[in-house]
């Protein structure tokens, strides 16, 4: 039985981001994210949603630049704080023990500790409401060497995201088992 | 050990969303689609991006509506085979005997099957490069009963989403083991 239950701004999985930009002083920040993906190929681009609000929305508005940190499940807890703690307000790099690493493309820190990040050039800002949309030219991803997987690319069972569950049960979560070949497993539905 | 890899449009976890969206004649048509989430909490907006080259964009753009459903893992063949057929060449519903269901809020089907969707209307159009954003107001959520949680919103754990591995590994996932609650687990590094 289905029923409307309104208009939440709900899907799953939502991914957790950190999000990582220099304030004017070059004060590093960061930021956890959970609205947010790529969003175009060519040329390559994600986006993240912030709040007018927020110290790293006033940090990517100067700089032009962000950087997308993907954590693996070991720093759920680091992760947690950087979602409860507001940058204007203090250090969260010195609070968690993380370490900030200036990225070489681009004029944001990278967090050293996690498994790749996504290195961006501020592209173009949709205002959309209540958050605004920044879409980030992907310049380079740099990850550690042993989370690689096919194609060079980060293998997603090495990197052991996160996942958040949203408003319907506020959990973090791991990958779990995996469930078949993409673009493979589905061909048996092929009719010609 | 770190090292650049170039600019890959990658991140993790990456979703799996079937968007629904009737074509001129209101043929149904679904599509498998990674690249998107929620992007803005007012208005409550979810944002998708898809090719010209599909068919779901020219229907996207005539009817101004499109939903986007959440699968739950059981449906991984039917959902895969959605991500490789096209819907200008075959009817992906009959192929697959997933449901089309007209919904009540928008000119766009859902997918009877699947746990719960975002029913959208298109409200912004975004022209990055060889992909288009579609952002969508959602105007109602619709679910079944059964997998509501915390809030009256669907549980990740009831939903039992898809998850999707990208370029490193092209597999398919389940969600893991709950590692702890959000806004809460990270407080022990709270200074003042």
């Amino acid at each position: 039985m289905k029923k409307e239950i309104g208009p939440a701004t709900v899907v799953h999985p939502h991914p957790v981001f950190v999000v990582g930009s220099f304030n004017k002083e070059k004060k590093p920040n960061m930021m956890a994210v959970s609205w947010g993906g790529i969003c175009c190929s060519e040329p390559p681009c994600v986006a993240v949603s912030l709040r007018e609000a927020t110290q790293s929305y006033h940090n990517i508005i100067h700089s032009k630049a962000f950087t997308v940190n993907i954590p693996s499940t070991e720093y759920v807890r680091e992760v947690d704080y950087v979602g409860i703690a507001s940058g204007a307000e203090t250090d969260k790099f010195r609070d968690t023990g993380l370490t900030p690493v200036e990225s070489e493309l681009v004029h944001a820190p990278l967090v050293e500790e996690f498994p790749y990040a996504l290195e961006c050039k501020l592209l173009e800002t949709v205002e959309i409401g209540l958050h605004t949309q920044f879409i980030g030219e992907i310049l380079g991803v740099i990850a550690e060497e042993k989370i690689l997987g096919d194609h060079g690319k980060p293998d997603i069972e090495k990197v052991k995201p996160l996942i958040y569950g949203s408003f319907g049960n506020r959990g973090y979560y791991g990958i779990g088992v995996r469930l078949g070949d993409a673009f493979s497993i589905g061909k048996e539905y092929i009719t010609e």
